[in-house]
């Protein structure tokens, strides 16, 4: 194909009519898809339904120790699910705490803790003039509303192919004492699907930040969402290596099942060392009398164990796995050579990130809105919903069948040229 | 019986002898019996189970609105729990937020929202020199521990039979701008057991605080906790009482169905007023994408709706009638007429208050602990958990078996004679 880029005013004002009159019939078709938010689908929940039917009236629901899970108590959680979770992000039991159904809430937590109470005897950050984070960007829209809602100014780290740019984490973390934590998905990174290499873990962990309370929150939310069984990504546990460098308590990582079993009803985690987790532990008693252990329960009885975990997930791969490489495979035949666009092939995780020509995305967001496809907002992946370049844009291909998937990546990559073309001949005036 | 408080020393010291030989004896048997935290027992537990088989794997779990229980949404809660809680608390739908498996992390997230961000526009308590609150006592630890680990000043105010002195509440909160809120159990108090008279409930309506962030916080545990089909409490609802009084936004109201369903795993609730609602579900769009709607419409289809809960609640009041029963015929049997304490005897709720000589509760507490019968610290109905009678002592009676029960509360009887007998032996001196 021809790259639009080297085509004259001429030639793109007549790709233009084409494209307009492609774009125009998708209008009028009153359709109404979304590529939005990372959710499964129904039939990815579909393949978890067995668990509602784990317990019966008869069943017996006692921990291996003989704790009454019906009951109140256990605060950090059931032994047993501090075991399953352990193992599904590489860590020891002894390094979890269990809670209940949203990782985002632990997140939220910690941070208002952090604001109300400090860390680890630290001033308390609302009594702070200044707090700042470090967001990679592209990055998770949610991770940075907690941030904004607490009034913590936002500083933008571009992502690498192997994670972060740590050489600016690094000079800015041992520089800037208000600089108090920074935001990764180590794994399969929403949006971009990036797996950050050993040696950026290893910088991780060895970071000598100038602030004492500055903490890494690493949501480990794709640990087991792989796309391939014979292609899945590892990452060094981020929690040993903060040991090994002498660092501890450098760490708190966050996980979930809230995409491996049901996005409502799963179960959330914390994992941390020990003086952190007695920290949070001390809040957590003031907090609650604990978590629903009934539903930890139904996850250890379901999954048994990490092999069950990994079975479940080939399934819901099995499930993803075809909509990842239409969106892909439309891509590269539609838009490759092109010169209008750039997109990474994730190996896991729930998003494509496509980055657009500089000053596009709003354009091919709103213009697919108008053919009645949603996509997330652009700007949505950066810190207060700006994104510098105007380019970068997250598509979630879970949700939707593969016909409206087809349908509405076609559309998508109409917007895209065509918003591309009017650039491009914007450019040439 | 002959008073205690009209024996001679002599006389005292011949019972005080007969008291310790008994209480050598059950020390010598090795006991371990607990009257000490609000927990349901096995019994009550299981007349919840058929609700864990409400699903199996081939289940409908849409609400009637077509929204998949099963994915992320719905963050404020499923229309059809949100009715069944207002229901409960005789509120209206629309002033109902239904969260995850605990009333108290609401609780405490409502505190710390107000301490992070402020309430309705008024400066965040964090940036506050001195922030205080009313703690009717005796009263719940629990919620004395949320207000102390923020560092607000608590300030006793007396409970009377009719609920709180009024009098006490209308004077300080309309003369003290740094008293933000106050601690209520309107029905069936803890740990006392006393229903709010109407007046009270009135009166609370139409406070009026000299902070424009007071917020009366009515945690309505018990709201169906009765002991008796034939002698229910009922209270006004305080959200309709505060909007006639023009106070539309002065309480957030408090639920859960930790004690119908299960303590580790029911569904906890807000209810307030439109605008207080749209305040907090900004904070909450931030914390959560939502919780556990699996298990909301588990307690939907199981209870169906007001009806199945009141009739559930006659099962749980039947396995729970004769252990309250119990404990006040032995304390009618064995303390009445020797002039060493009170106690009342609740319609509901789940406790007893037994009032000691000033200056027992310690040693009643710790002599039982010798004995083998575990109860709630002294002083622990009130904040800082200082008693400053050192006597009231409250009495958990729901979670031993009744035969547990009889033992423990033998013992308790006997410690509380020989305490007063210390007390009035050391007095005469």
């Amino acid at each position: 194909m021809q790259s639009y880029q080297q085509m004259s005013a001429e030639e793109l004002l007549e790709v233009k009519e084409g494209l307009e009159k492609e774009y125009a019939k998708f209008k009028g078709m009153g359709l109404s898809l979304n590529m939005a938010r990372g959710k499964p689908s129904t039939e990815q929940l579909d393949i978890s339904m067995p668990m509602l039917e784990i317990f019966h009236s008869g069943s017996d629901l006692m921990t291996e120790a003989g704790e009454d899970c019906r009951n109140y108590g256990l605060l950090d959680g059931l032994p047993e699910a501090k075991k399953l979770i352990a193992d599904m992000i590489d860590t020891k039991p002894e390094n979890v705490i269990v809670y209940g159904n949203s990782s985002l809430s632990i997140m939220y937590d910690t941070i208002s803790r952090s604001y109300t109470h400090g860390v680890m005897g630290n001033t308390p950050w609302c009594k702070l003039d200044k707090v700042k984070f470090l967001c990679p960007v592209p990055g998770y829209d949610r991770h940075f509303s907690i941030t904004e809602f607490f009034g913590i100014e936002m500083i933008n780290v571009p992502m690498t192919e192997d994670g972060p740019d740590m050489d600016l984490v690094e000079k800015l973390v041992s520089e800037d004492e208000s600089i108090k934590g920074i935001w990764c998905v180590p794994k399969y990174s929403n949006p971009q699907g990036i797996v950050y290499s050993d040696e950026t873990v290893r910088r991780f962990a060895n970071l000598k930040p100038a602030a004492k309370d500055f903490r890494i929150y690493w949501d480990n939310a794709y640990a087991v969402h792989h796309l391939y069984e014979d292609d899945q990504a590892e990452i060094l546990d981020i929690i040993s290596e903060c040991e090994k460098a002498g660092n501890p308590d450098l760490v708190y990582e966050f996980c979930s099942t809230s995409k491996i079993s049901f996005s409502g009803a799963g179960v959330g985690a914390l994992a941390s060392s020990k003086a952190n987790l007695e920290e949070i532990k001390k809040q957590l008693s003031v907090q609650t009398i604990g978590h629903d252990k009934i539903n930890q329960l139904r996850h250890v009885h379901y999954f048994k164990d990490i092999n069950g975990i990994r079975a479940h997930m080939e399934k819901q791969s099995a499930a993803i796995r075809p909509k990842f490489e239409l969106v892909l495979k439309m891509f590269d035949e539609e838009l490759k050579g092109l010169d209008i666009g750039n997109w990474l092939s994730p190996k896991g995780g729930y998003f494509i990130t496509f980055e657009a020509l500089e000053g596009c995305a709003k354009n091919i967001v709103s213009k697919a809105k108008e053919a009645g496809v949603t996509l997330t907002s652009a700007g949505a992946p950066y810190p207060y919903g700006k994104d510098p370049m105007d380019s970068v844009i997250r598509i979630a291909p879970t949700f939707p069948t593969l016909e409206e998937l087809e349908k509405a990546t076609e559309i998508f990559i109409i917007c895209v040229k065509l918003a591309s073309v009017e650039k491009l001949l914007a450019d040439k005036k």
